[in-house]
């Protein structure tokens, strides 16, 4: 176990969510206090107070966590499960392993490798990958270790399956930084972790390809960027985060790609940073982010 | 004549667009210099150096500029039209003269009285049209007429009739402030002035009717607001100002459209600010804005 | 009793805050449990995790509340009072009494009258009080009293005295909307509710008067506004809100002003709500937000 | 002579200042056209109508540039300084020599090397200088030469001489990237070349040492970071670029900074572009940027 941040030692945070109905926070926060654990963070949500849906982030300290994680989860099991409601309970000072799919562009590689080394992303970062091999030399520079798998010709399975042997049982979740290749829904389905992309444009505005020159042809005053779980239907994942910049008349499709840039890799963090935190959740298509 | 500002006499404002080649600046500036004119702003634009399209607002100080308007036009006939180019020529001491349509919202409408009467719009508003009576009170207590055009049943003819007979050679532009109705595509044939709408949504996102429910559905966590030129293809004419505020999984459908209010009529005032000044010139579906 | 709004009905606000220790949240839980209330929203922060101060905001849901207000304040003193901590209890569906005082400007005083009109703000406005008269008829337009308070000569005392009769016992809280006279440490004594100001700069930048002129000399290429509670030491009191906009060199002082209207509105209008949804604790020179 | 980008192949930049007076514009265009340049951007403004200052950047292209330089100078001395303007005229196709002077922050250093590794930054780097040696293999993976100048004790007079030494002659620019050093009034009279630096507060807020500490105590909601030339008044130079972000009461003196490093990056990055782009006008203590 590698402890991401003294501070974050015997902390554990967990999430629970399900049909709404009173007292589960009362149940919640009885729970963690018989388990001598001290709440530093709740947040809460409910989306009808009339039988919705409810969403509950508690992060709390309780000395000699990792011994006590057994007891506090057979607790859950038995009362919070009795109540309906799913939970995840997770220590807060193992960080989760992220692997990073690039392309070409660097900006939102190099971003993450740089808030990484920081000690701003609470995550290991066992891997990238890419389909080209012109961010290597930057990747390895950070002390990551960086897999070329070259993806040529229409069928991408074999690349796919390459990727995925590199992945399997070495990561957390993954992030598509830029990475231009379709993902197929096989490829979602075996995986089995969370996939996070960012796509160049203020979704759903501009799906598809080449989102800055539909944006320059369209003639729109701002360009944006989105960050979202990717799911089988493309471009329409549960979105985690967006942000936009201004433009005007005299920026050219090329000056936006290069503005925009700015705000992928800004968009991208944060959907990273939150997600590697536990503050996103995800219900239907959408995202409760605390 | 009204003088909308003191400031402003003797102003003239400028517009000259065409074909980009050598000289135009110079040519134009040269203009104004023997006109006894003085350049007071100067914007310009090309969208391509090499022969695209060429852009240019022009503010000069002229004294006894009404007197010598004939003259001016007439060697902007004999200069600049025989460079290809189309000109504009505009006394920015006389007001435009804008009409509101609205429907029952009123924030749009009252935004723009509001600032009209801190002398922050060059216009004068000599009438807002509504087909309900709602704002009537509002409207007339900034001394401003109001005029109560129903429109009921599928045939909208007969009441855009009535509002082309209350228009027409009254106004010099009109604009749409949260006005629930589809303009014909033979009012604005009939009008022969520009139409400035305020559309709830960040185009070319959720084009139609109910953006904020879109938005709730979707997920966005930014919602925003498009000021447009209408044309005869709803929701894509050429864009003027746009704007966005964020949102999270809190807030409700009806929470979107609270927030967006606030963020239309920002973006509907200065859109209305920007045409008043001459400073945004129409190039096929996009606009320049100096 | 005046419902502001039905779907406010039956929901009480708690506040609790004071020394952090294990276990209040749970208490705090379990008694809004027992009492037969139902969390709607809960927000918790402690400054630090070994000791600090803690701060909670709960909203639930009780049926037949106004009934129940006794018992559970009785349960509070005994539970709450007991752990050190200091607690409100307010009734959601009662709205504060809120009085605006203002001078010659009107963007803020309009801005906040308009949108309690939309129902936006909790609040009733028994009054409006300025030391000018101009405002008195847009005021009344609305619907509410105007009283006029001439505050001649440097001896505000006398004017402050009448304003204090108008107020006592009528008001929950006081907003200065550009009101222009500095108010007395003896005032702020004797009225003994919150008073919440309008600054216009971005405090602590361009403390005291004329911020436009200085920002203007400063050069500087935002500017801003801040919406804080009076105390006796001017423009130090407690910030709940800021906000910016973008300026460049061709805005002169006066460009400055109009813009910062803007600004000033939108924070002032936030601050205003904020408070009158319990959302603001005060602790020391700061401000907790929720 | 290094071509920076070869779309900048033969266009100039000049910029006019002094007082207004009639006629300027067109002297100046007239000037361009009969020297066969072509108007590429015009950018002009006046501070005051009636007889204020006056500044002009025009970029226009003209075969053969560097040909045609000394009688485009001789021209300009004739007619522009006979008019009592100051002007300059540079080759945009010569990028600017740019020395980045840093401490042992990396986040402003690294942000300029990779934006000027992507050719977003019109300058050539010669050298990196620190007072620390944490930043050299970052700096040197770049490609770019770093020199050690440790600055002990309180007599900085040492350093600044090699520092000078290593300077003299090398280079147009300098931008202090979070160097933690005091210039002295000596080095600037010394070093002959303008100094930007990069100060983490939205001046004239918390000049000084240690902004983001003093920002928490006062409990500001926005925090921001502020690009200005270097003058021997410490923190008071002309603002270049200013930008904010949000925090709330949750946010650390460290998390204030961790964000703040955000958009300290973002603001040096977009200075030091308008600065080697020619965009700004030093005039008094303030700037204009076209």
């Amino acid at each position: 176990m590698t402890l991401q941040n003294e501070s974050l030692r015997d902390h554990a945070c967990l999430i629970v969510h399900g049909p709404d109905k009173p007292g589960i926070v009362a149940a919640v926060t009885a729970l963690i206090t018989r388990n001598k654990g001290n709440i530093v963070t709740l947040d809460q949500y409910s989306d009808d107070a009339n039988g919705g849906a409810f969403f509950q982030r508690v992060v709390f300290h309780r000395p000699d966590l990792s011994a006590a994680m057994p007891d506090i989860e057979a607790d859950l099991a038995d009362t919070v499960t009795a109540l309906g409601l799913e939970w995840t309970l997770t220590d807060q000072s193992v960080p989760k392993r992220m692997a990073i799919l690039a392309s070409t562009s660097d900006h939102c590689l190099l971003e993450l490798l740089w808030r990484h080394r920081r000690g701003e992303l609470p995550v290991t970062i066992p891997m990238v990958i890419s389909n080209h091999t012109n961010v290597a030399a930057d990747v390895r520079s950070f002390g990551i270790p960086f897999f070329h798998v070259p993806s040529q010709g229409p069928d991408k399975s074999e690349a796919e399956a390459k990727i995925l042997e590199l992945l399997k049982g070495n990561v957390d979740f993954i992030v598509l930084a830029r990475y231009m290749q379709i993902i197929s829904e096989d490829f979602l389905d075996s995986v089995g972790v969370p996939v996070i992309n960012i796509h160049h444009s203020f979704l759903p505005a501009f799906i598809g390809a080449a989102p800055y020159r539909k944006a320059k042809e369209r003639g729109v005053k701002l360009i944006g960027a989105t960050s979202h779980y990717v799911t089988k239907d493309l471009d329409e994942g549960p979105i985690i985060e967006q942000d936009v910049a201004r433009v005007d008349h005299a920026h050219s499709a090329a000056d936006l790609q290069a503005r925009g840039a700015y705000v992928e890799r800004a968009v991208l963090s944060r959907a990273v940073q939150w997600h590697a935190q536990d503050r996103v959740i995800r219900h239907g298509n959408q995202t409760i982010v605390f």
